[in-house]
């Protein structure tokens, strides 16, 4: 028995590619199709629109087809409301429940379209209506995502927190305009409202997305090579494009994004600092173009570590002296700033004087230092509950217009599952196959670049700060 | 002003390679030495001896120097007892604490040279007196690396623990005999005992050991062709080596240590299951030839899926069919498994039917999955807490004789960083450069084998139990 | 002043992504599109046409487009004959000569389209018209592909083609259906004749095609999951896929091909004899699974080394006894083949007994081997000059319905560019770069494993031979 | 039986590891060893001395051992003169012939030690007497690595060698006075005269070594951190060293080789011209820092494409414009340097104005390119036989005081096979393996850079030019 149901298509349905890897998911998950409407916009401006009829064998086959369908972009036709179910339990999600893409996407409730917020991968959907929702506790994002760890006592423990807790403090209360204008809107009363929660969040109740139903996904268009500084991003990696150029682009999509007032997330690794870009990322903070970092405890301790003893693993960075491969400053380092009681404390002290860590602090950046089972120490800082560092770096993640990830597979794969599609990212390491993995996410401006962290953040830093 | 101090070598100095990188660093570090005895050993079977002096311009140099030759095995001659200084406060380590190799270590006290017991890389040795040691607690290894993280509700938290806390708790009483036995002695009554301490577990008042005097290490030497199965582990990486007859040695040193009544640890990265290899490890913990498994979130997540949908991130790894990007299945599995309360309760109900999670609580061979901020979820057997993570790891890693690291970097480093240098210690990953960086850190008796895990484990499981 | 010219789309233009590409590529490069006409294809077996009419602002610029556009398959609505220019000296082209894509190719020549021969990659179209031709030599392929090489002296020269020539006249002389039923029509008397040709093989008034005029490309669509043993290869590389799932998929592919009456080529690294592949690599050639061997001097000497040493580069392949470092079995090798005046005589004299070249002697394999600035010796039997060399790689790679590379990717590269995309490409290497690189050439069926030689080639053979 | 014999070892026999390599040798391969006597140095200026009596089972055995000891500077005490016998045809090596190290070696004849001339890898030792030696050839190296091709045509060939042929011609002309006047003394009438020969030279009677008799080898020692610009050259690859600071450091060195009238070869691959890094390296040759070139086709054409049309590969390297994967400027470039007759005569009539290979002309500096399998064309400079190319890399390679190996393995490999452990070498990759692969070739004086060579040559440029 045949079983069939329509699909759109609209936008530049095309160029995108998004007709082609529809037919391409229908072939090759054994469905058929019949292109029941075709409007194709004559000319590079206009929008296209296309009608499937999707056949398969059985209704289980048709909605896994549909399913891929969506997450592509291709959604139902005369939609329906989508299908809202209680969570059976804390952490567990009710049968069929809908994971979410990483693309724009609105759900359909009450007749209306609704934006879902801070769209992220893997999430469920959570729908509260305006009823509920006013009487509920009007949480910022940094707060809501905070409530996810369900536990309350961590959320006022300093100690685990550290440094971070101060400065995401200053976001809540007020610093963040484009954060609270956002969310004022939809809360107002008796709107409802959708939001993304990845699993843990979940709580038992929560009126979760199932089926296909009712939910609208809008994969973005590539930029063209016309469209402002990330017009040159559509190659992905550039391992055969010239150097000094491809960084004076990234250089100039940095300045246009400050420009226009966003916010640039740095995510670091620690071979930055041995191979001595240590200086000229400490400066692109304290002129203003990185307002974040994301980082694991040792990028912080190697960067403390050549302010206190003047050496990275016990190597001096300029000298090339002694490299030795001890480990004993880097103990020593963070049983200095425990000392300190932080890195706050130990840069107010006068104990740090320099560094991206300083600058940071000097310069009231918010970061986040997320602790690994690799770490020594760690740091007070260091975010070691995993979930909860995770729930820190969704914060800066949605908070981030761009996204530099620098030389660190670990800390850019945690901070891209929280990324929308819509963020531009710029990933540089010297391994391409963490460039490949890291690109192949389905982010619409995305540029990678296979170079020495060691010569492309000095060479950054001089195009942005002295050309 | 010319400041000087003898230091000795002994044992097959040439042969290991001591003397060649001792006199490198005197050079390297600006020192000069003076050959004042040598005594070579005519045989091969013989022990050499050598006394130095050493030379530098200042007591700073010096020190440096006499610090990285301790490192590498030699010794002060005439040596006082060790500095034992106390620690400041919790986490803080006095002035010029000795941070450990990974090679067997002594230190004197009391004019008697005591093994430090557990030894690591990069901790503190702290001492206890026999009389202090005698009223403390008598903990077990277990006991003590828990303690280490200073939170005494979550020693007892189920779920933070999960299943491990089970399994382990085996271990601690009494199904590990080599691990008490070896621990009754040095703690009968009077005895001072010798311990290292990672940063986070140094409490106020810990006796440390500071500076170089009084303190014994012993790098081992590299096994030759003729010693046992490990005979062939000789030229670190493989890459170059024929590949069925390299995996047919490693077969026989997992078959040798087990003869020997030893332990075998695998680590695992979830590649083992996308590349099909999940069947062929899940019999060799089934035949009790992997005796305890190290992992992350992921890896238990992706062998569970396939359990439950026969999928693999969303892939049939039989047919390759619907080779989708889909995300859905993943998440579902942790639901499931929060569901029921966790992996061994999913066993036990029958939900869990097949694969390395279901043979290890099957055939209760104890499991550690550490969280990271990568992960979905996470189930709740996943320890999130890194610090916690650490100190599952270090149990495990004191326990095992043998250590296979398979296609996962970052577990495979964070139990590397716990392992004394006498540790067996396989490496087989697609990537030469993580073979090298896990290598890389002086163990006697290592291997890497640059190779495809989806073939790796099929043929050593086929060459373990049906050859 | 804007100028315009219309093209057209035919076949599954959307699902082959060609419509996307064209779209892509005129938005890239500056210029715009109407779409004039648009048919789609209701069902998935329905073939689409659409007409664009493409403008840029000057008739540079709209060539470029259009040339680019032509390469990836968008021909000229109511084409012209295509415009023919003699070649003004050996090796020189006129200008504006068509650069050639891999894909099929026809020509309009006298209102009639004619298919270009041999397609390969960066050639120049040649035309000969019926007259011209019929008086012309009617050289079978091998000696047209030898004709390039322009040295008449090099072409009967033993020592330097050695043993492949006597193997290759074989296949001219009437073993090779395939390629004689292809050849025999369109040089009947009177008909023109297309062919393509490399830079070096143009001769002083060669027929040229230039411009974009007359010219029509079709690329080929990628097979479904459900169309033969090449379906699977959908993915391109497979590094996270289940080895020996994939590599039995290969394995019926290689069966498949072979039950068809097709030709298998395998392209051979020197790591395929260090890893231990070379028994299980001649298995396949003695059974008649792989047809001709195309390699460098290295991997014969290799194979030879461990024929007459039982070692590879000095260490025993099976023992993995004196791993030394010593070259000099392998000068040896050479210099008894040279004794021996090369490796036919070799295997006839009884010197060599075993291995890869052993079988191809024995079985009467063709095999190719080419010379490089990084070889010892070299064997008489090796090619030097690397024009007459890819000569020989060309005659090969037109003869090949399934290609083979095998952990090598100078030659694969040059077997490579010689492929029209249509023929099927197997690549395996550990190096996921070399991996990527070799299928980025637009090859339909081509599918790539990253894994290791080593274990590939046995379980391979074991899946053709022994299953 | 036991069998035994004397070795003796002298110089920094620990410090270099000597020591350590010969007492693994000896056990690796199942022999044992006595010290008969042992004086070492006391300060790390003074010399040690070791003589050791090797035993093994039987003789081959004992020989072996004794050829690898050889091999790594242990000479047989008491020594015979060097046994000699006749190559029994062209390119046949007499049974038992002696395979070369690339140290430093001597040889015993006439109870004199006498230096091997030329000593590279994988080498037969060829000795004449004075009195054959005066009344032949007198050639030049040139002329006599030339002659080793054994064929008399292509000596003279000017298409086939190219601007090389010009350019080298003026070197044995007499403007290499280094060469010179090693080669005038050894030569001198009457004298014995030892030199190297590869396979491929050897001529029928040729008097070559065999054996272990009468042969010293001196594996250099490392240069340590006080010792000039290459002090700093201790660490092998450089992955986790500061970029800038590594760079700089080389950049002294070559400016120390020139200011002693050092000649620097630069290997180069065509990675160097598409990351953009053009430029700068024909700066460094204009400015007389680069005296040499060696490369393959493929670089050339790259170089003259960007100064004809302003592209690599199609893609123009200012603007990343137009980035189409098109080949055609890539074959009209090499089109248009064949109807001009040459590199050199194009830059002469005009046609090339810029870059590496007109610096290299305009400048006088010598090139070699070298063919491969892969090129297109190729160029009338391009050296497209195997074994001519790699005599001409040869001469090259033994005039270089300094050897900068720039992203490509192929050249870097031909010309490292050339070079003795004494030359200098710099070798920059952006694959570690790469890197590693080049470095390990027992040279003991080279550094590896894992980086972009895009952005290092640029700024080795800037601190060699405009600091």
């Amino acid at each position: 028995m045949t079983v069939s149901r329509e699909v759109e298509l609209q936008g530049h349905i095309i160029d995108s590619g998004m007709m082609q890897t529809c037919f391409g998911i229908i072939m090759d998950m054994g469905g058929s199709f019949e292109v029941e409407e075709f409007d194709i916009g004559r000319h590079k401006d206009e929008r296209s629109y296309a009608k499937l009829l999707v056949s398969a064998e059985d209704e289980a086959l048709l909605q896994s087809i549909v399913h891929e369908l969506h997450q592509n972009g291709a959604n139902p036709a005369d939609p329906n409301d989508a299908t809202l179910e209680p969570a059976p339990a804390d952490q567990v999600v009710p049968e069929g429940f809908y994971s979410t893409t990483n693309h724009p996407t609105e759900i359909r409730y009450d007749g209306e379209w609704i934006d879902v917020e801070d769209i992220e991968m893997d999430c469920a959907v959570v729908v509260e209506d305006g009823e509920a929702r006013s009487a509920s506790e009007r949480s910022s994002s940094a707060e809501r995502s905070r409530s996810r760890d369900g536990d309350a006592v961590s959320r006022d423990d300093e100690n685990s927190r550290g440094e971070f807790s101060n400065h995401s403090a200053d976001h809540s209360s007020g610093q963040s305009p484009r954060e609270d204008g956002e969310q004022s809107e939809p809360r107002d009363g008796e709107n409802p409202y959708a939001d993304t929660k990845v699993l843990n969040a979940v709580e038992a109740g929560d009126l979760i997305v199932t089926g296909e139903a009712g939910i609208r996904v809008s994969p973005p268009e590539r930029p063209r090579g016309s469209e402002g500084a990330f017009g040159f991003m559509q190659g992905g990696v550039s391992s055969e494009r010239p150097s000094e150029t491809t960084i004076a682009n990234i250089a100039e999509a940095v300045e246009e994004v400050k420009s226009e007032g966003g916010t640039v997330l740095a995510v670091c690794g620690p071979a930055l600092i041995h191979s001595g870009a240590r200086e000229d990322l400490a400066r692109l903070v304290r002129e203003g173009y990185i307002d974040m970092i994301s980082a694991g405890n040792g990028f912080a301790v190697h960067d403390i570590e050549r302010d206190l003893y003047g050496t990275s693993l016990g190597m001096d960075t300029e000298s090339l002296d002694h490299p030795r491969k001890g480990h004993k400053h880097h103990i020593y380092t963070i049983s200095e700033v425990i000392r300190e009681d932080g890195i706050e404390a130990a840069v107010e002290s006068g104990t740090i004087e320099s560094g991206v860590m300083y600058e940071c602090v000097d310069n009231d950046r918010p970061f986040v230092l997320a602790g690994s089972i690799r770490d020594d120490g760690p740091l007070p800082d260091t975010i070691t509950d995993a979930v909860e560092a995770q729930n820190a770096i969704r914060e800066q993640a949605h908070e981030a217009d761009m996204v530099l990830m620098l030389s660190t597979l670990l800390h850019s794969v945690a901070v891209g599952n929280c990324l929308p599609s819509t963020t531009r990212v710029v990933c540089v390491d010297i391994d391409p196959a963490t460039v490949t993995q890291l690109l192949d996410r389905g982010s619409a401006q995305a540029v990678g670049m296979v170079t020495d962290i060691g010569t492309f953040v000095p060479i950054l830093a001089e195009k942005i700060l002295d050309d």
